[in-house]
């Protein structure tokens, strides 16, 4: 690991305080099993909303839902009725961001994440009445309690049940949109703030439910939306410190970072991912013009394009590899190398903006000659005029990333990426979109090329699906043609509120209003 | 409920200063099924004895040996092995004083008390390497930590597990005992000091596993034990204020009371318990001689003897009850009429006595005449000339708890006594002692009519059968012919360390040196 402590220190002197809110359940409710629901559960509003009043003893359960999704830290009162309690109350508490989460047992779940991500707490509480404050922060909307046990002598009610909310960031300080704007884009960008809020923490995590951390993918996304809504600079800046203070051996940025019980990088490298720290540098400077920083870190962005200019081949075309060596997206049959190869020339178009910003014209120079090289090469390579679209891998795989992803890296010309998009969408081809963060860049795409109807449209389409699918904030992973799907094994672990689903707010805000 | 605030007051400020004392691990031990064994769990020490270097993953398990009882509090420290740490580790802690409760799992329990007296923590770590410092009190030997879930990127190394025992019984103080004591008793002695220790906490508490109560009837031989070893009054004084201080709307003192969260006292009444009152009170005087508690708490105690006196029939028999009226012993079938009149009798001479200390001469004549009638009363209608045993009830049920309380009472002259002693241990009647506090009473019996011999030999079968089985503190319950024996349907939930246990100390210290 290469640590830099200066811009570690730096990056710790930008934590934010955390804005907190009170918020207590909005209702009781049942969730039953109805094909017709999203992902089979349908949350019933209890016919009895009394729940402060209710006797709960061995047995009982009770599911609250707070009414919008939350981060935070919950707290119980919880007191006795009948004889002094003999015997110390066992409660077990699980916590959903859905309601799969409630309604699915977690002893069920056999995913490949850990299990440990599952929220529920079992509870044992030695004098009552008490006042009973978790100490660790969930991510929820549904709160069920299920009394284990009690005694022969005494039952329980809940006297409260409450959840501290944190955040840091600021709804305050957005502006509003003008009435124009379709209600369904207003109820879009509403719900991407809320999503990104409630990913920002201490840092922009990715999911604040799982897995919590900053990695640069999400850390881009989020601060392209950041900077048209929350506008929190510092935040950003924090986090491009602890990547830039915290590599790997060769000097690559890492692909994901921890903040506890100190600041340390992950030992997950990632071709994509490291490029990445150059558009978030340049992406930063745009929105803040903070010199200072670009010129600090401009030698490390400089770094991650020299490492991946060592992934070429000789014919200029970024070496494929059978590993997880590059991410782009989570579809399981992805060929991951023309899509990094046009990640690649993106991150060195934004290098070469930063090589002028700074003034070192031999960087400029270089970085220039270097686009040449890979976006003839790309075209030269990868492109197959027979199919009309780019191939990946040996097996000259098409898939909708390495399409997206080179259209954004511009080595077409644009009216040619306009046709490469709509063939796109006409032709489909088999290998999908997986994430958000793989719609996200179709979409960008589209923009690029000024189609903004057909970019409106995917939105509609996806985000606005997961809308009509009842979503409080935008999900990590969601296939509008299998509502149960999890590359992990099971919707139970899926984050339900994830940092690289939040830029509807940043396509309405940058290109619709 | 009565309170007298006044007296609360006074209990609470002789809240005693616990002791602490850091215990670690002494060997980690593996649990297997033997027949021979007690309980059927022989508990092996493992042949790896480096259980801080052992690396342990998803389902792997360690189980401790702290190589005595303690009362107290857990830490863990546990390290990440591996990569950086990309979940949370979730480990469960099972806690036992016996190998029974380590080794069978607490989802078999089916018996009638409360299933949150297992001990058991569920704990999630969300930030490594973590001291984790649980808040709640266990009384145990063995910690099994089972991992059950980390990551596939780590795992997970235990660096310490250690209790921070805690007591208000210091053994320093404990006189020693003559060498020429047999090498059994010695040891039954130590033993018996560390169940009364183990329960001494910030009252003298019944089980401090389970259910950590003081109960007035455990209160009684807790204080006689301690006179002769700890001699700490002020405990028991608080104890006495406690009972005195909270008491029955009719002014009868309450079978037991909680400290937490503020003092209050159980709805529970048992007619032999507040008659102990009055036992407690006349043992406390003749350890402290302290005056003005017993002119304090007098009024309290010849209240309880009122009480008491109500519940005679017109021949002076105390009235029999179907429900849990009376104590005595917790035998199924035991009718508890004739022991019951045992011990109004045996509290009304302790209250004669009292009176004349405080010199009520009024009072004394009452006492007396009582006394007179109620014994009288117990040899015309409960004395069986024919089967030479007192019955019990309509059904004149001869049990072990009638000779014994009606001895104890001294009704008959102690020749008689003394034949009738002899009868039960010859003849053994079915009703038999279920519990050590009445084996205690047996054994009070026979010291009382001078049968040493016999005393030390009961306590050898019963107390010396229980340290042959491996017990490091004395237990609430034991049958030397069923072993696995429990009132409330599980041998889990007993308690292993319990204060009317303790009670070989007293007879070794009052009667055999």
């Amino acid at each position: 690991m290469l640590m830099n402590q200066m811009m570690v220190d730096k990056a710790e002197a930008l934590i934010p305080e955390l804005k907190t809110c009170e918020v207590e359940p909005e209702a009781v409710v049942d969730i039953v099993a109805d094909e017709a629901a999203f992902q089979s559960w349908r949350v019933d509003r209890a016919e009895d909303q009394a729940w402060k009043e209710r006797v709960l003893g061995k047995g009982d359960s009770l599911i609250l839902d707070f009414g919008d999704h939350l981060v935070g830290y919950i707290s119980l009162k919880v007191k006795p009725v009948g004889s002094p309690p003999d015997a110390p109350l066992k409660i077990k508490l699980t916590i959903g961001e859905m309601p799969c989460e409630i309604a699915e047992p977690f002893e069920s779940y056999d995913g490949w994440l850990s299990s440990s991500w599952l929220q529920e707490e079992t509870i044992f509480v030695d004098v009552l009445p008490a006042e009973i404050k978790l100490p660790r922060r969930y991510t929820f909307r549904y709160v069920k309690v299920d009394v284990l046990d009690t005694s022969k002598k005494y039952n329980v009610s809940f006297e409260n049940v409450s959840c501290t909310a944190v955040t840091s960031g600021d709804v305050s300080g957005v502006a509003s949109l003008p009435d124009s704007l379709p209600a369904e884009l207003a109820e879009m960008d509403r719900i991407a703030i809320k999503t990104l809020q409630d990913c920002m923490q201490t840092v922009f995590e990715d999911g604040p439910k799982r897995d919590r951390r900053l990695w640069i993918g999400d850390l881009r996304l989020q601060a392209q939306a950041n900077y048209l809504t929350f506008d929190k600079h510092d935040l950003v800046k924090r986090c491009l410190y602890l990547f830039a203070g915290m590599r790997l051996e060769d000097g690559a940025v890492g692909a994901c970072v921890f903040e506890k019980p100190h600041a340390h990088a992950d030992d997950t490298r990632l071709y994509d991912y490291a490029l990445f720290f150059v558009a978030c540098l340049y992406d930063y400077y745009e929105a803040s013009k903070d010199r200072e920083t670009l010129e600090e870190l401009w030698p490390i962005a400089m770094k991650q394009l020299e490492i991946g200019a060592q992934r070429l081949d000789e014919r200029g075309i970024v070496r494929d590899d059978e590993t997880w060596w590059s991410f782009i997206d989570w579809h399981p049959e992805l060929n991951k190398q023309a899509p990094s190869q046009g990640v690649f020339i993106y991150c060195l178009k934004r290098g070469l903006e930063l090589a002028r910003l700074v003034g070192q014209p031999d960087r400029e120079k270089d970085i220039e000659e270097l686009i040449k090289r890979v976006a003839d090469a790309a075209v030269a390579h990868l492109w197959d005029e027979e199919a009309g679209f780019f191939v990946s891998g040996v097996d000259r795989q098409v898939s909708w990333a390495s399409q997206i992803w080179l259209v954004l890296a511009e080595v077409l010309p644009v009216e040619e990426n306009t046709a490469l998009l709509s063939r796109l969408l006409e032709e489909r081809p088999a290998i999908g979109m997986t994430t958000p963060y793989m719609y996200h860049h179709l979409i960008e795409a589209l923009f690029s090329v000024g189609d903004s109807e057909k970019a409106v449209k995917q939105m509609q389409a996806y985000w606005g699906e997961m809308m009509r699918d009842g979503a409080d904030t935008f999900w990590e992973l969601y296939n509008p043609e299998d509502k149960k799907q999890s590359p992990y094994g099971s919707n139970l672990i899926n984050s339900y509120c994830h940092a690289w689903s939040c830029t509807p707010t940043y396509f309405i805000r940058k290109y619709l209003v």
